[in-house]
């Protein structure tokens, strides 16, 4: 990871070592902005004894949570910066007396300039993918952990931030054949659904609404492994595809039975298990926390490949930056 | 509203009210009683200062939040009181010190026998709907919040309650023709979409995975008002249905502005305005948290005519009930 990351992240950190009385982490974010928190709050929620909560950022600002206030730390991010809502969500929370963070891609962008500790991130253009969104939260989120309740975890878990690339690439590589064969084969596909649980419904949700949806305008819906048998398994046919991610953390049982049920009744299912994942290096305690990332890594050469067969790039939009809205 | 449910609720309001230190409200359920919970989490949002979330059942029994102990309150519901995941997720809050209220139709379920503070409720065999599981949830609350921090509104509140069955059958009725041209007008979607925001995404989710994909095996997703122009909006086409619920609660503007923009690309729109609902004799400042179980009573009207002229009853199951999974 650069440096100029680290130092923002050590500041961050620092602010929120030093709060006393922290009784709430508010995740606050757009689409896939908001998927990329989702992992990073499962992770508090299994870790932390301060509560989490992920909302999408005009909720947030509307809604106004009675909660919110100086004893609240805010987590907000959006990839130019510019996002109104978040960078409302932002000001909002400053002014409620949160703590509040930011990671952007854009220095000096709204969002940048709103928040109170500003965390740079690199995008598509930087090959080294410890420098990326997901990955710069992650490693936030480690030191915070670190520095409210230390623990030698946290610390090996910083650690394995610099392993990261390498292993992002090395599965990139690894399911690159898969992600062609899933291209050709679903080309033609209405719906796919995607399902999974824990600090994967992250990458799952992110697929669905903004891979399928909005880049691909295939209909989707992220489904909860854990609800799937309460209402969304009646879907299941033959012919209704199913992307099933069977994470590694805690809810892998979720997963298991949600993908052994749907595969005896449809024929068009593909399944991401990441316990087949190269996680080489990682250490056992935390292979879960970072497959997560892994997975939404995994899944967008799924879209490429999907993108490539369809003849329809990931980066065409009708509406998104073309009109006012 | 009948004196056992009065009597019961009290029970479980006098025990919150004597707790010391609550620091946190878990909402935890499966499917439609998950999305019971949504609207009620909602209003603990908006006016209390303790955090609330809501979990799906598994996902909490298996992450197990590390919050999650003797400061905190557990509220769960199930109809039959029999969901595997329900009963545990109450046994392990329990274990784990925390304070368990429980919902249900079934006295003496598993359900009922595990958690300290159980509730009944009627379902449709009753025909006062103050007596349902929403209402009967509403009342927990406002007297939970009145019990921990009185206040005026919350007796109003209270008050509410019994004008509440009049109010839904007035809106059944004053809905019921629309509801029968959703039905002829939608019977050969294959995709429907909902859209809600606030205390109104709840009924919104049901409806999709509950009504739409487990009663009448349609395609469906509930996309979040503030969410859509992130993402899921790109689907949107001049042959793409969407239901879509304007709130009457903080969060309308989103409704509002998905709708606008929304309309001006397809032609299928069904929209159920809550300012249009019927909601005599309720205070002004109370509408919008009453609004969003109504939401949920009208568009109940619109499955049954929808299943009325697909054939299909909303009865039928393929998976449910039929075989172990």
């Amino acid at each position: 990871m650069k440096r100029e990351h680290m130092e923002q992240i050590n500041t961050a950190t620092k602010a929120v070592q030093v709060k006393k009385n922290i009784n709430h982490f508010y995740f606050v974010a757009c689409g896939g902005s908001m998927a990329l928190m989702m992992p990073a709050r499962y992770i508090l929620d299994c870790e932390c004894e301060i509560p989490a909560t992920v909302y999408t950022a005009n909720e947030f600002v509307h809604r106004i949570p009675k909660a919110l206030g100086t004893d609240s730390v805010v987590i907000t991010c959006s990839m130019r910066g510019k996002t109104p809502e978040t960078v409302e969500a932002t000001r909002l929370a400053k002014e409620k007396g949160a703590l509040t963070i930011s990671l952007s891609h854009n220095i000096g962008s709204p969002l940048w300039e709103t928040t109170e500790y500003p965390i740079h991130y690199d995008w598509l253009d930087e090959p080294d993918m410890t420098n990326h969104n997901h990955t710069i939260l992650h490693c936030l989120i480690f030191k915070i952990l670190n520095a409210i309740q230390p623990n030698e975890k946290y610390e090996r878990a910083c650690r394995c931030i610099d392993k990261m690339d390498g292993i992002f690439k090395a599965n990139i590589e690894k399911y690159s054949s898969k992600a062609i064969e899933f291209g050709a084969n679903y080309k033609r596909e209405k719906v796919i659904y995607t399902m999974a649980s824990g600090g994967n419904y992250g990458p799952a949700y992110s697929f669905a609404i903004c891979l399928l949806m909005e880049m691909q305008w295939i209909n989707s819906n992220a489904i909860h492994s854990g609800e799937y048998f309460h209402g969304p398994f009646e879907i299941t046919d033959a012919d209704v595809p199913f992307i099933i991610i069977k994470g590694i953390d805690k809810s892998r049982y979720l997963d298991e039975r949600a993908y052994s049920f749907c595969k005896k009744y449809t024929n068009k299912i593909v399944l991401i298990d990441a316990a087949d994942f190269d996680m080489k290096d990682i250490d056992e305690d935390l292979k879960g926390y970072f497959a997560s990332i892994v997975t939404g890594v995994v899944l967008r050469g799924y879209a490429d490949a999907l993108a490539d067969h369809r003849g329809h790039p990931l980066t065409v939009r009708r509406y998104m930056w073309r009109m006012e809205y």
